[in-house]
């Protein structure tokens, strides 16, 4: 019988878990998978069973970021009256969840990412970037393969990854409360034609 | 008479000149004031006298590199043939800065900076935002204190911004030499009411 906190099976999963709330409080370049196993309670050898390095460990962070965020873009894109409202909710759950988490955030997107990227890092950022075009492609009422719905994914990705990344890097600070009525009025541009 | 390279006037100037140089040849967190005044061929102290610290040396980096950027912000917009078509450029030289100076535009709007602006820094900020707020006034048709011109002015940031990060960070990299026509057509939508 297994008394330790962590049997076989999901020392992985409360390493990635554990690791997404260290990458938040600390800063990516503190983050340590011996601190990471000290706080969850394993010893470090039974840290690098799961993640090899470091890098490792922040491309498991970072594709569960992308499988979070996905769930946020499909649940804020539910029960709106049309398309469009979906369109825009969903563009304002992209900024929402850069504001909640804004070292994933940029974890997720930052060039090391990209660098080490593993197949399941690959997986779950290609999901999201599904998700986006079949939303754009309902929109316009285009198939998902047509050329003209990966430009205009892109260029809703970019208006909210710009705005995501304005509000993080304090640009919109001068706004006070007006900064998330001024967000809003940029959101409504997604559904333009 | 003076034989020293650098003399009263200029000094500020050669390191804020070489800074720009180390700044994208090395990395912001490497960037020391020492190893600057070495590579200008003065004392420490001396550089020490124009800049307190390593943050007043990068604010004065970023507020140099707003100028410039500044500059070729209006450079891009002058000689087209209409305000859409010169709006379009500013765009595609706001990306193309950005690709062409990674370092200096990661300091430039990040967060660091934004902390520790100085007045020099919010000057110079402050006019590129200006010269956006000006050409989308003009293309618009309103007046630049018109609250839909900073509307729309951060619609057209948030666009190029967000196309800019995602082109640093590699994520238009499957793309491959298709990468500038998709950019081409993003920008295109800048123009659109």
């Amino acid at each position: 019988m297994n008394l330790t906190p962590y049997h076989h099976g999901n020392l992985r999963t409360a390493l990635v878990e554990q690791g997404l709330v260290l990458l938040e409080a600390s800063d990516q370049a503190d983050l340590s998978l011996r601190e990471l196993a000290r706080r969850v309670g394993v010893s470090a050898n039974a840290a690098y069973r799961h993640f090899a390095n470091k890098d490792a460990l922040l491309a498991a962070l970072a594709a569960e970021g992308f499988r979070r965020f996905n769930v946020t873009q499909i649940r804020a894109a539910t029960g709106e009256v049309d398309q469009a409202s979906s369109f825009r909710q969903a563009g304002r759950a992209y900024v929402q969840f850069a504001q909640d988490n804004p070292a994933l955030f940029r974890l997720m997107f930052g060039r090391s990412t990209a660098k080490e990227e593993t197949e399941e890092l690959k997986q779950a950022s290609q999901a999201s970037f599904e998700t986006l075009k079949m939303a754009v492609a309902q929109l316009a009422g285009l198939p998902i393969d047509d050329p003209q719905v990966t430009v205009k994914a892109m260029i809703a990705w970019s208006l909210v990854h710009g705005l995501s990344h304005l509000a993080l890097d304090g640009r919109l600070d001068h706004l006070g409360e007006g900064a998330n009525a001024v967000i809003d009025q940029i959101i409504s541009h997604l559904d333009k034609p």
